[in-house]
Parts: C-alpha cells; structure tokens; sequence
C-alpha cells in the first residue's frame, strides 16, 4: 500500500476490529447481551468528557479520553479478566504484557510508545488521569449490574464486601462519584442484588 | 440522588448505553455479527488518534477524538440510516434533529450545548476536524467492506460510482487516505466486490 507508515498504522487498526469481539461479564442495561469491550471503552469516553468536573484534583480530559480508549486493547490477546475471578488475576499482568509487546509492535515505532505509555500510566494508577480513568472503568459495571436487575453480582453471587473493595478506587480520585456509587450499592443491598 | 446536576449527567450516560444496541449495516471483519454504532465510534476515536497525522490540513486531535465518539449518539432516537438508502436520507436530518433536543437535553445545559455543538460541526463538515472525522467515518466500513468478502457492497449490489461518491468527502481532508481507500476500492473492484 501507499507507504509502510501507513501500512503499519492500518495493520494495527484492523487488529483493533478485534476488541469488539472480547465479552465482559456485564450484561447490557436492558441484558440483551453482554457488554464487549470496544463499545465499553466507547462509553468510558463519553463518561470522562462528562464528568472531569467530579475529579477532586484537575484531569487533563483529552489524555483521560484517549487512556480509555486505549485501557482495554490489550483484551485482543489477553481476552477480559473478569474483575472477581481470583484466579484469573493471577496471570493477568503476564498475559497482558505479551499481548501489548505484539499490539502496539504493529504500529509505527513512536506511535507504539505513545499508546503503550497510556496503558501503562492507566495501570499504575499513579497519575491524577490514571486514578479518574480507574474511577470510570469501575463505576460504569456498578451502574449496568444496577440497572440490569443485579446483574454479574447476582449470577456470580457477589458480596458487599466484593463490591465495596471493587469500588474503592473511586474514592481516591473523585469525592462525589464515591457517593453516587455508595448510594448505588446500599440500595443493591436492600433490594438483594449483592450479597450482605 | 446526589445532586442534581450529577444526576443529569448519569441519566444521559444511562442513555447512551442504547448506542450499543443501534445496528449498522456493516458487519465486523470476521462476518460473525453486524457492527453497532457505539463500537464503531470507540474504533474511529482510536483511529483520529492515530492518523491525525494524514490529515491535509492540521487538526486539534482531542476535539476529533470527541466529536467522532459523539457524532453516532443521536441514532439511539434516530436509528442508524444506511448510507446508500435514498429514502432513508430524506428524512434522516428531521429524525436526528428531534434526538438531538431530546437526547442532549437530559445533560446540564451547557454540557448539552457542547455536545450538540460538537454534532452539529461534525454534520456540517466545515471545520478541519469536522471533514477529518467524516474522512474517518467513510474509510473505516471501507476496511470493514474489503476485509470481510465484500460485506454490505455484495450484500446490497452496491457499484463503484456509489462506492466512489461515498469516498470523496476523503479528498477533502486527507490525500493519503484518500489514495489508500482508492486502492482498497480498485482491488474491491478487481475482486467482484463492487459493480463496474
């Protein structure tokens, strides 16, 4: 094709087709299915151009976008993890590490670095962006488990102790979704979505 | 719930989970099931991140990245109108007009005018970053078409010349991409995906 920057560029691309494909446990809000991950990330988008304002310190949006779009690629080899499989998290970073080595690879050298770094800082969730970009990818289930009839909690018998654990990233980046998300998961509880 | 600008927002975000739903014709490169909309829009995010570089005229990357996971957002009312339905064209503009005020309005009112600002630049394809993300919105069920047999232009008998005038909003953003669909579409011809 026209030239090999390109060529690479689109290679990566098309392999991105892929990540529509990797299914989570959540089920879509109105449980016709389960979630994939592409169209996850797609809303995990949206959710950090409209709630940057929720984040107690100040988030650089454009990056938070692209670390969302970016945080899930890695599923293309890796498959999802789901987040209560405590086996599955064993091997999870090993797994993970492979399959960034063999994405990002296929694109363009510099290129490969830029998305790589973002899903790195998205993992270590030591930057300001990577805590919020955790906050979302973790609040988004609450509200689909929610809204879908209990959801994974119910079909995999979770605990409010599960969910709370699960939850605590939210707190460290954002005051007022740690509410929003705590008020979620008391009324869980009382209507019997999770566990006592 | 908390407040209720947070619940504005999160009643807009709940929303955008039916996007997910909203089928395309194109279907995902290994043919098992049609793409949905908000997918498609996560795929072109990361594909404004990665060509901004093609683009004839310079672009704001952040705001492209924005504006292509938005442009697909009014179809949750509006539904999905196949690009080569004449008549579903006729009234598409009407249809997204009303999901548009519907739809943003659950959002605060400034977050509305944002996202409909974005929107409506992106429809109207006057900006530099409007004509790039339409670039993209055009060549990715190109790739789609090519890289799945031939996909919705077998399907629907679809010829070069409607293949061809689909591909020309390309030109006016981007030279390289438009000589990569071009080659893409030569081959498609050459292989009997597309009419003469």
């Amino acid at each position: 094709m026209t030239d090999d920057r390109l060529a690479r560029q689109m290679a990566f691309i098309m392999e991105l087709d892929k990540l529509k494909s990797v299914l989570r446990r959540t089920t879509l809000m109105d449980q016709s299915r389960q979630e994939n991950s592409a169209e996850h990330s797609w809303h995990l988008g949206l959710m950090a151009m409209l709630l940057a304002e929720h984040a107690d310190e100040p988030v650089d949006v454009a990056k938070v976008v692209k670390m969302v779009l970016v945080h899930d690629v890695v599923e293309i080899d890796a498959g999802d993890t789901f987040c209560y499989d405590a086996n599955g998290v064993l091997d999870q970073v090993e797994r993970e590490e492979r399959a960034a080595t063999r994405l990002f690879g296929l694109l363009p050298a510099e290129q490969a670095m830029e998305l790589r770094s973002l899903w790195e800082e998205f993992d270590a969730r030591e930057s300001a962006e990577a805590r919020f970009a955790t906050a979302l990818d973790h609040l988004q289930p609450v509200l689909n488990n929610f809204h879908s009839g209990g959801g994974t909690w119910v079909a995999h018998g979770i605990t409010l102790e599960q969910v709370q654990t699960r939850m605590a990233p939210l707190a460290e980046s954002s005051t007022s979704l740690a509410a929003y998300a705590g008020e979620i998961v008391a009324e869980a509880l009382a209507r019997g979505y999770v566990k006592a």
